[in-house]
Formats: structure tokens, C-alpha cells, sequence
């Protein structure tokens, strides 16, 4: 896996990789960091839970919520009445926000303690984060939002009514200031630590599914779509 | 699973809940936040990787790092030359922090899309990380963070010399402002979608270890350790 793709931006019509800034550029291990964007989607797309900050009365806080993405924009949603949509919604031009999504791909077991490590793919995104008021960008939004978790399954449930609609706050960060960091291969062990009798290696790790559980109340005939049987 | 046991707390000399705070109380949905040590505790010992959010220059920042539970504090590690922990460790007494775990497991499909969601525990902690320097705490944290990752490791890698001690900033956070927050169960349908033909219910999710991948350079003879097969 590359992680120097930035270097490699050829003359197509949309660039292929994020400016780096001040604050997308580590100052260590810069050789784990990218600005790819089909690394970076290819993180995102991934998944669908992020780690979003913001700062309330100068503190950080750190939230977990779902994310969807739709080309060069970021959603997350939640109820009109949460404090940070709330302050998302009332802020011109916008709530400062960093919004971190992490893919852990295996533990890394060193000889040596310092040398343990994760492998891992992630993507930091910087911005302001702004209410989406556009009747048919909301639309949009919420139905990846839905296929984020479940691709498919937007086009295969009940799509929101007025009520539900009024209630939900939909907010955009755009991807503009992005970094992916991302770490593959094996321990790192010092020359003089190989003899040593630990073992050493990759302990793979990744999400997985289960047997999908039907609702109680599930109508007989409705068979398990697959959708989720192929996960 | 009870999130409401913050209310059992008994009159055993340590109390069994964290102080509920004007932050740690969710406008919304609030029979899904829990102050109890012992659920706490639970979440945190069942993962290691957190996201860890700061303030740099006004704006929030969150990166995943590793994290360890000590009792009633959690550590962090990190390069001694890495931002945060040259801020917490400069700054007195101590950098505003909030550090968040999430734990995924299943995806919520209700006939609608606005009952979608996602059963999960989570733990977020507000405070003031500071750096340690008492060598023997170190140690103590450098071990547990090591064992939080694979339990039984420390034991079983060389422990860190003069050097790599150096190059190495532990930061220490204390359980003092805590909530936990979790949704367990089924969709949570309106009475008029029941008769959606739609299916509904429950995929569970959970991180999977797969086989472990020995170093290329693993001398011949050493196995993988109980530790690693338990998983």
C-alpha cells in the first residue's frame, strides 16, 4: 500500500490528491501519511462510524456518530435539538470541526515493547461543518447516510416523512483539508532484539458480521435481503 | 444491559457511579447514558484504541491513539517529539482532553429510515491529560498499554531500555468526569410500519482476530504464544 501517492498527481482534469497544510502534514512519520483521494475514499467508503470533535466553551469534545460520503462532501446527522447540530446550524459560516475515521487492520507484536505498533488505515478531515438546508441535498444525504451502513437498504425501507424530516438536522463538511495515515507490514524489531525469544508478527483484525436477527415482530415471508447476507 | 444503574449505587465505601456533570448529561436520549464505574470500566478494558480530541490554535483536533485503564486512570503514550504530548506535557496543569471509546455492535434496520441505528457502547471522558514522570508510574503505564493491546504481552517482550524510556511521553487522564452511553435491542418501529415488507432486525458486528502471520525473520522453534490463540 502506497502511502507517497501525493508525489505521483498527474495532469488529469481534477487533481488527484488534497493540498497538504500546516496542520495535515505530521511532523513525524511522514512517510505514513497521504493525500490520495482515492486512498483516502477508499478509507472512507470503508466505513461508516467517525469520531467527530468540536469545541464547546473551549474544551474539546469527541462524539461518535454514522458519516456518508457523496463525492467531495462529508454528512453526518442527528437530531435538530443536539447541542452541536444546534451550534452547527446557528454559526456563520460554520462550526470547526475534525472528524477521524480509523480502521484497525491488525496488532503488530514486536520483540521489544516499543517497537509494538497497530497497522491501520485513517482519515483526518478538517473544516467547518455547515448546515445543509437544500431540500434535495438533505434527500441525498440521508439515503447515503442509510447505504453507508448498509448499501442498499436506502431504496429498501421507508424513506422519511415530513415529521421525521423537520426533526433531523443534516450537516456538510466538504473534503477539502484531508490527510489519510496508515501503517502495513510487520514489526520493526531492532537488529539486536531478533535473537530474542519472543515471537514476533501480525495478529490480523477486522470487523465482522454475525447471523443477521429478525425482529420479533417481523411479518412471516419477509426472507433476510442480500444485501446483508452478502456481508 | 441496564444504563440506568447509576441510580443502584449502594453505600459501599468506594462510590460505585462518577459524578454526573453538566457535560456528561446528554440533552437527549438521556436513558442511554450510564455513570456506572463498573459498565465504564467494562468498555474501556474491552478495547485499546481511543480517539483522543485537543484544541490547536481554536480548532478541535482527533487521533486515534492506543489508551490503558489503571484503576481510576487511563494513559496515553506517544513520541516525545509528537505535538499533543509536548502541549500536555508544557502546559499546568495539564491539557483539555476528551478521549472517546466506541464499541460497534450491530446495525439497527427498522422498516424506516429513520429508525435505522446502531447498537453500541460508548465511554467519553472529559479532563486534563498530564504527563508522567514519576519512572516507576511509567513503567506501570507502558506495561498496562502494552497488556491492553494483547494481554500477557508485557511479560512476554523486552521491556524498554534508557532510550527508548527517553524517546517515549506517557500522559495520564483521570476517571473523574465519565459517561457511558449504549443502545441495545431491536428497531424501535412506529406501530404503522409494522406492515412494511421491509425486513427488520439486527446485524451484529465484532472485531474478529484471524490467524496470526509470523515475522519473516521469527527464529524457527518459537510458538505462538497461548495469548494470541486464546483470541
Amino acid at each position: 500500500m502506497s502511502t507517497d501517492t501525493a508525489a505521483t498527481a498527474t495532469d488529469t482534469p481534477a487533481p488527484s490528491a488534497y493540498a497538504r497544510t500546516d496542520r495535515t502534514t505530521p511532523t513525524r512519520s511522514r512517510e505514513r501519511a497521504s493525500y490520495d483521494k482515492e486512498f483516502v475514499h477508499g478509507i472512507l467508503d470503508e466505513g461508516y462510524l467517525c469520531h467527530l470533535g468540536f469545541v464547546r466553551d473551549g474544551a474539546p469534545v469527541v462524539l461518535p456518530t454514522l458519516y456518508a460520503r457523496v463525492d467531495e462532501r462529508l454528512y453526518v446527522h442527528g437530531s435538530t435539538g443536539a447541542w452541536a447540530l444546534r451550534e452547527a446550524s446557528e454559526t456563520d459560516p460554520g462550526m470547526p470541526v475534525c472528524l477521524t475515521v480509523t480502521h484497525v487492520d491488525g496488532i503488530v507484536l514486536a520483540r521489544s515493547g516499543f517497537h509494538h505498533s497497530i497497522n491501520y488505515r485513517s482519515v483526518v478531515v478538517h473544516g467547518l461543518a455547515r448546515q445543509v438546508t437544500d431540500p434535495g441535498e438533505r434527500l441525498t444525504a440521508l439515503d447515503a447516510l442509510t447505504d453507508s451502513v448498509v448499501p442498499g437498504r436506502a431504496d429498501d425501507s421507508r424513506r422519511g416523512n415530513a415529521k421525521e424530516l423537520a426533526a433531523t438536522a443534516v450537516l456538510r463538511l466538504d473534503l477539502e483539508e484531508v490527510s489519510a495515515k496508515s501503517r502495513t507490514g510487520g514489526p520493526n524489531d531492532e537488529p539486536e532484539d531478533l535473537g530474542l525469544p519472543y515471537w514476533s508478527g501480525v495478529l490480523p483484525v477486522a470487523p465482522a458480521y454475525g447471523t443477521p436477527v429478525p425482529s420479533e415482530d417481523l411479518a412471516p415471508g419477509i426472507p433476510v435481503p442480500d444485501y446483508l447476507t452478502a456481508r
